[in-house]
């Protein structure tokens, strides 16, 4: 039986449309674009033309505001260590907030081992970041805010508009990582007003390890990969090329698609929220029903661990996930949730699935009725669960 | 007519078996390596045995010491930066040499600005360190030395297993860029007992944009990229797959044909040398006679501009290069160059020759023959062709 993928946030598959140029690109024999030979000219128009497509999918007024980078992580550490070290002698405070992602946390913890002081805000119960908790957080020495876009564990999007407004009118660069919402919402940079922003061309059904970063012009940053002149000196050595150009097919399906995709999307969320009671009972719906990503559902499961509804399904060939993959692994529950006020053992029930261009309402279906199997047969051997039921 | 490519060292072809591979990574639908499910499983399987045939090729003990990279430039930001920042209260000085790629001196630089300080040991007149220059450069306060392997302009291949001797003796981590060696000449961790080793997919016909970082078990490194818990805890990210399962395939065909390789493209060197008297005179060959690269000959043509040459030799459907393709249209003369003590006009005069496993002694002879039409044409033109003649 096929595996019904509700964990596309982890990897979602290449479209045939990008397989077939990576294909064409592989069996193409690019050359280098750095060359000044006629390879080398082949080379640099098929980079570009990559770069215009991606530029598009953002609305960046210029192509040579992107960065091609390796994925999300490389983007978000050029971008956040970039600017904090490019701009360090105007100040060394950082404001973000208490659920961003890994790349976000660590790359701070960086810095501040580096000498670097963070503030770090707290967020709603459904996941958000008031605007005015940055305008106050932010201070005299302040050079950087970095917020998410759209949450990878609960799907909430964040005020990026607001809290643009607060950091152009304080003077301060504002980063957001847009990694699981570029190609999934509509997103304008121009109308956002960010400086700079993150994403990954997986989230739009591109090849993994391939991503980009957008700096508005002006913005002063250092490369994070320093080197050879290319990507407009902000990033040094050969690129990806093979990966770049499927990254830049994927973008111009998304701009293409994005409407009909995003239909598709919130129906099957709809479905399964509308759904969910019919088949069990004593869960949480994280994340806030209306700023929301459309392809993700967060659902805590009182009584049992997500961790093993997770394998359980894995055995009826449905993925599913507990978390961010980057974080796959860790037995520590998700800060995400946890900052949203949950409780403890409610997160370590906690599912998240992400949806794909490619399910069907039939794998919601399919998804719910194993669901309430595997929810029953944990919940008969959770000692929490019996206590509760006494009670 | 075909593209004669004798400028490899800029863009490698990739081979049919490593087109293959990567092709059926592309269909194959591969899920994510850190997702605990079975379609994480399968990419992690992919993600290892890619890792282990790495391995292999630089005879590293276990394949956990590789780190996948997006290639020999952030391998090689990776290592310094890394090793630098992670050993700074031991010390901050660094030792490095005069040849250097663009990526260790930016690195160096950067680190410079950030209040380490370098020391930078001359090379002779064929491009070589003398390990004693090393070992006097070493302060109590010197962490790092970081000496390139195979020169990527003139081929000189250094001393690593001697100074790595001293870096052991004097405990002070040695990082070697091999990324124009590993795949061209033996290369063995081991036995050159480097702490450290950057290289870089396409050298041996893989995709670009994909390299590695040996980094030898116990050494202290901070990843460059923050984020995850992948490869190992060195960088965070989701991988390249695609382009890591290419590499791993170009480095088992690296590894069983690099004999072959060897003694082939050895003999087009040869070949080219012998020749070339015939077809023209005052040219200068630099590098080392013995212990250089097989796949590269730097040549200096008095009088005239290698950038003239490279575009005509273009326009004849011959791809070469004046210098790496990282520096590629700075108009400045080759650092490399200059510091073995070449004249700055014979500098600007220098072609740089690499050879690749599809190159056959036709090439070498259309090469020369076009060479010399070209160079006869543009020192007519040359006032400082005539003046020595006349002289």
């Amino acid at each position: 039986m096929d595996i019904i993928n509700l964990d596309h946030i982890s990897a979602n598959p290449l479209l045939s449309e990008v397989q077939e140029a990576m294909i064409n690109a592989i069996k193409g024999n690019y050359g280098n674009p750095s060359s000044q030979h006629q390879m080398g000219e082949r080379a640099m128009e098929a980079l570009e033309s990559a770069r215009e497509s991606v530029a598009h999918l953002i609305n960046s007024a210029v192509p040579k505001e992107i960065v091609f980078t390796s994925g999300g992580t490389e983007s978000v550490n050029h971008a956040i260590k970039g600017i904090a070290l490019a701009n360090s002698e105007k100040g060394k405070h950082i404001v973000t907030c208490n659920v961003e992602h890994k790349s976000v946390i660590r790359s701070l913890r960086r810095l501040k081992m580096m000498g670097f002081q963070i503030t770090s805000v707290p967020v709603d119960g459904q996941g958000r970041v008031d605007p005015d908790h940055i305008a106050k957080a932010i201070k005299d020495e302040t050079i950087l805010v970095t917020i998410m876009h759209g949450n990878n564990e609960i799907g909430t999007i964040q005020p990026i508009e607001e809290i643009a407004k607060i950091t152009k009118d304080k003077k301060v660069l504002f980063h957001t990582d847009a990694v699981d919402s570029v190609g999934v919402v509509p997103i304008d940079v121009q109308k956002l007003g960010v400086d700079a922003l993150s994403f990954a061309s997986n989230t739009f059904y591109g090849p993994t390890g391939v991503g980009g970063l957008y700096v508005r012009r002006g913005v002063k940053i250092w490369p994070l990969l320093d080197g050879g002149t290319q990507e407009n000196n902000k990033r040094g050595g050969a690129e990806n090329l093979i990966g770049i150009i499927g990254m830049g097919a994927a973008a111009e399906l998304a701009l293409r698609d994005m409407d009909a995709r995003f239909t598709h999307l919130s129906h099957l969320r709809e479905k399964l929220l509308q759904e969910l009671p019919n088949y069990i009972d004593e869960y949480i719906i994280n994340g806030h029903p209306e700023h929301s990503l459309p392809n993700l559902v967060s659902v805590s499961l009182k009584y049992i661990e997500g961790e093993s509804v997770m394998l359980m399904l894995d055995e009826d060939n449905i993925a599913v996930s507990t978390r961010s993959a980057c974080a796959s692994g860790s037995l520590r529950a998700s800060h995400v949730l946890l900052s949203t006020g949950l409780e403890f053992a409610d997160a370590q029930g906690t599912l998240v699935l992400t949806f794909g261009i490619d399910n069907t309402e039939a794998d919601i279906t399919r998804f719910l009725t194993h669901l309430k199997e595997t929810v029953k047969t944990l919940r008969e051997l959770s000692p929490l669960y019996k206590k509760s039921a006494k009670g």
